[in-house]
């Protein structure tokens, strides 16, 4: 577009202004270096209108949650956020003061979580928004895993479960009972995920394998199981609910499943063993994160239990696994 | 898209093979160390679907062009590539053929410029097939900047220029009296870039600026010489046209403003003080990538040498610099 460059000085610069190395965005390339004994960790994740957000959302909105899912990978994997890169490919329609609201957005969650933006790319098209993050984060020594959990281990996850796809489910029309409060809070949860950054790095020396919750809880925990070799045991009874997804389920059961099954979250989902408990616990308090124990591992090596094998347990011990699937983006 | 880890393990997951901090792509995100004295460069560019190609190409031609302009910048920088990730927003009608011959493009290129896919997503949508990479490279100590030509530097470019832009110019049916050859070469050079790998990473201890031709000529060296605060002179007769190109402009005249104007090229243009000629020509021919001094870098402080002013002069010394706005994309 003939503006490029002009839009990138106007609004894109001014979120690179704190790293050195980003050159104003004025370079082909950002550059960094690394402390010894550090490592860099890089996860790219692509939203897309239509199919991960409606598309009429406040910009400010679309751009914070589309950083923050990125930044939730860089908390599972226990590190520090370093910058970003944004490749803004942005329908023709897009006028100046959806970018101002669309930069302002980012400015607002690069102040919250110390993350600037680096470099990137834009393009109008006639297609729909597509925004696509690569975050680079640091770590002293190794990332943590998905891989690493052990049988006898703990499983554990942050916040509450369900949260979002309730809050999908409600902005599509469903859960007509429920309250105005209960329902701004799970439509919050759905737009604005909460990358659990300082729990994040402060767990990672004590946790064994470890992602963010963007599957679904069920699927999710299956990708750590079946990395790590091993089946886990989920105690339905556990899984932390928030009061809203409560009255959801209470108002229509069914939507129980976007629990187990919805995705987008972005809580963190982790295994540890039985001596790191306390250390867990107190680290969550100082992070101000509630932490649950929802389950254990297994082996992966009996019938039902194969490797990445997902047992959902009530709290009679009967067996109420969700039929296979997870979560379906829209 | 329900098959999506099932596409990612077949024909994504073989990409990350010989990089072990790829993880198999089944981590959610990839990691990697420098050595002492190193800089890691970044940079990401996204191809549109009717922006940056038409879009019924081969789509292994696709993919390379999307890996290659990215690798492109890494070369301008400097840098020796480490890795590369990819968030593939495809079409519904995309079927497992299209996606097979799209990876094989990406392996013959991997195979090539030795880099490695490293993370990435992919996502379905009814829009245009959009490719974001984010390519990662390595230097030792600084990376390349586009500002640092300094007055009296001497401007070189790689290989030939305008090539690309004609050949656009022909796919769009324009140059109708060119011979096969000759639009073959031309279009060859739009749709399949070479990234100057080598050459730039040769010559990055001994310049002073450098970039990559993705502009245009003028628009590019208007560029470097912005951000290094200076003016340049380009001698149109000493810039080099390819056979093909020498060929098109003959039959039409009006397509040398392709030659200075048009972009996509992908060749390096660089600076360098005159005591680094000798080394840079001998460089370049160890490179088996022919340079060529086409200018000069000149003090941006006159009438019509402002910071970031370009002046083409004819072999007569008249100044026939084109009106300002460089590049199109169609």
């Amino acid at each position: 577009m003939s503006d490029e460059f002009a839009r990138i000085a106007r609004y894109f610069a001014p979120l690179a202004a704190t790293f050195p190395g980003a050159y104003g965005l004025t370079d082909d390339a950002a550059s960094f270096g690394l402390a010894h004994g550090e490592q860099a960790v890089v996860t790219t994740d692509a939203v897309v209108a239509g199919v991960h957000f409606i598309g009429d959302e406040p910009p400010g909105l679309i751009a914070r949650k589309a950083l923050r899912v990125n930044l939730s990978d860089l908390a599972a994997k226990g590190a520090r956020p370093l910058g970003y890169t944004l490749a803004a490919v942005l329908p023709q329609a897009i006028d100046d003061a959806w970018l101002e609201a669309f930069a302002a957005g980012l400015a607002a969650d690069q102040a919250e979580y110390g993350v600037p933006l680096i470099g990137g790319d834009t393009v109008a098209t006639a297609g729909p928004l597509t925004l696509s993050i690569t975050a680079l984060g640091v770590v002293a020594g190794a990332m943590v895993r998905r891989a690493g959990a052990r049988p006898g281990d703990r499983v554990y996850v942050s916040g509450t479960v369900g949260d979002a796809a309730l809050g999908l489910a409600a902005l599509r029309g469903r859960l007509a009972g429920l309250g105005a409060a209960a329902r701004g809070f799970l439509v919050d949860r759905y737009q604005l995920p909460q990358p659990r950054l300082a729990l994040g790095r402060a767990l990672a020396p004590h946790v064994s394998a470890a992602l963010d919750v963007s599957d679904g809880l069920v699927a999710d925990l299956g990708h750590i199981a079946a990395c790590s070799g091993v089946a886990a045991v989920i105690e339905q009874a556990r899984v932390p609910l928030s009061a809203a997804a409560t009255a959801a389920v209470a108002a229509d059961p069914a939507a129980y499943q976007e629990v187990l099954g919805g995705g987008d979250d972005y809580e963190l989902l982790f295994t540890a063993s039985q001596e790191k408990h306390d250390i867990i616990v107190k680290l969550a308090s100082a992070a101000a994160t509630p932490v649950t124990v929802i389950g254990a591992i297994v082996a992966g090596d009996g019938a039902g239990s194969a490797p990445g094998a997902i047992i959902v347990r009530d709290r009679d011990g009967r067996d109420v696994t969700p039929a296979a699937g997870g979560y379906r983006h829209f």
